[in-house]
């Protein structure tokens, strides 16, 4: 038995148009430990952005009814040269009923409930998941548990990172999204010192009625004054970077040593030599990062993923922090969208040229049912 | 018992005047482990230059005999705003005789020999070394010992920070270097595969006549090409880069990536899942290091440092890699030296224009008493 139904599809060509388009897809029986998801919610994380737009021209692309066709300008059409051609689905993840599974008790022990699961192919009517990676949402509805695990997960991960480095504070960039949200309550459930870094009084506001003690305005004139501040109090070394592009991370780094040489006895000529790390978890901000000589030669700056963050981190701590996710969907882990829309939608001027620009704490939700 | 003797200083004052003199200091007896060594020559190191001369405009400068004032310009000026005003030593490494020492044995010991050491103010008649960090030099004369230090724990460091990543192979930048070919025949020694990646044609045929098996011309067209064969026959995943600034590591992890990705069965939006890591070592360019978002976020940029590397590697095989310098100074670990000069001669206008700018395989070499 296979089942049909209407699935988003995403191909770079290497003439430099990228099409996305919903397709009617047949999903195929599900075996071994696989279920069959009848999908009914799914966030537009900035993780699928990337596949989604890119950097494409959205402005002037060619609509139509479940069709959109736009221009990817150098370098970043050669610069995905490997998906050239290929018809890729898109979504991590998403929360739906468990319809049907494969023979293996994970999978059978699902049927008939209602999961949050990462197919990879969330943007679909139906998908394939493991089912050993679907958390059972038991009262919740789909809308709820969308989200449990990109940001609940990245989250409790960079808590992870900062005490498998031996620290206990951390810095946090474009601080006000929902991920940000997330991790100041995190933070403040575990004791973990937190410098939120935001661009708007608005936001500034926000963190602080979440009660979050350290809050740094980018747009202020006195911001590295602040920043320095904040870093001195809370000896935060480790940072959590999703813009990527431009000085975001280079100024972090840069207050980092100054709170860091000013408690030094005596001049290095090499900067101090207090180790300071940025971990850049994304690219808001397709822009190159700059960095600038301005902090000696002990830092480190990273990319962060969330796959290998988990494989490092081990089967038992990754139980460990879906289990602490699975009960606290409704307050710690929870998440807010912007507005929702069903597949179509999804493909619309107005949708793309609002949720592509990634604006803090303004998600879109996926309903492919409508 | 006070010896007094010619040393140089470095100060930078808050209102942007960089002057380096010689004067005459007085030097303690040495207490300890102490070692009193009068100086008979001493390398300028990149890493020297960087307390030296930095950014200064020494084209305009003021000179007189044994002194000169230079404007150090913004952003460099405030960047080192902790040595605003500190009168500071300079000189990392050098050789000279044992002429006073310290109740401790290991000072004791070394009376009347020719030792390596690394005082930190190496440019001096005389300097107060650790013994215990002194290399006593046999037979060899002080011009071959000078460079004993900083040239080969760096590149023996390299090497070591490969194995302890699990690797088996290097990439190197600036690879014509003092440091570089030291690097190339420990590499050969020790079977570590090594991408060597310069910028002349002469430099590659410098590096082919000493044995390299792949040796990359930065100013070739094809070099990406070039760069990406290497990177693939040798499975270089980590490199040192001395420039720091501008594109050289980006392009080295856009190549490492595109080999990477081009070795996986299926495409993914994050890039490879290899590791791509580059040491900066360096700032031998002062602008800012720039990295484009095209090889997904599984990549590291570090400052690499001699000490904490030492420190992190631990006693015995620091005691192990010395041991090696010491066995092989005219052989694996010989330095080649541009130019001689004095104290005064350091100072002259010539001179500072010259080795300030760090060309490849030119290096100085101060000898304090003419």
């Amino acid at each position: 038995m296979t089942t049909t139904g209407k699935q988003l599809f995403t191909t770079l060509s290497s003439d430099g148009k990228l099409t996305l388009e919903i397709a009617e897809e047949t999903f195929p029986e599900p075996k071994g430990n696989q279920v069959l998801v009848k999908m009914e919610a799914a966030p537009i994380n900035p993780s699928d952005l990337a596949i989604l737009t890119g950097a494409a021209d959205f402005e002037n692309a060619e609509y139509s009814p479940g069709k959109v066709v736009a221009d990817m300008p150098e370098p970043f059409l050669s610069g995905q040269k490997a998906r050239h051609g290929q018809r890729l689905p898109a979504g991590n993840e998403g929360a739906g009923e468990v319809i049907a599974a494969g023979d293996g008790d994970t999978a059978q022990a699902l049927v008939g409930q209602r999961v949050a699961c990462v197919p990879g192919h969330a943007f679909s009517q139906y998908a394939i998941a493991d089912a050993m990676m679907c958390l059972p949402l038991g009262e919740h509805d789909a809308r709820t548990g969308a989200s449990s695990f990109v940001n609940p997960m990245t989250a409790l991960g960079f808590v992870e990172t900062a005490k498998m480095a031996g620290q206990d504070a951390i810095v946090h960039l474009a601080a006000a999204s929902n991920l940000g949200r997330m991790l100041n309550r995190i933070c403040q459930e575990d004791g973990m010192k937190l410098v939120n870094i935001v661009r708007k009084q608005e936001q500034v506001n926000l963190l602080k009625d979440m009660g979050a003690t350290h809050v740094v305005n980018s747009s202020d004139d006195d911001y590295m004054a602040q920043l320095r501040a904040a870093i001195k109090e809370t000896g935060a070394f480790i940072g959590f970077d999703p813009i990527g592009g431009g000085q975001n991370s280079d100024h972090v780094l840069k207050a980092m040593e100054q709170v860091a040489s000013a408690q030094m006895d005596e001049y290095s000529r090499y900067g101090s030599n207090q180790d300071k790390t940025m971990h850049i978890y994304g690219r808001l901000d397709l822009s190159p990062t700059i960095l600038t000589p301005s902090y000696g030669l002990q830092w480190n700056v990273s990319g962060w993923l969330l796959t290998p963050f988990l494989q490092k981190a081990g089967m038992e701590k990754v139980a460990q922090m879906r289990a602490r996710v699975q009960q606290n969907l409704t307050g710690t882990f929870a998440s807010q969208y912007k507005a929702e829309v069903d597949l179509e939608g999804m493909l619309t001027k107005d949708a793309i040229l609002d949720y592509r620009q990634m604006k803090t704490g303004e998600k879109y939700l996926v309903t492919p049912w409508g």
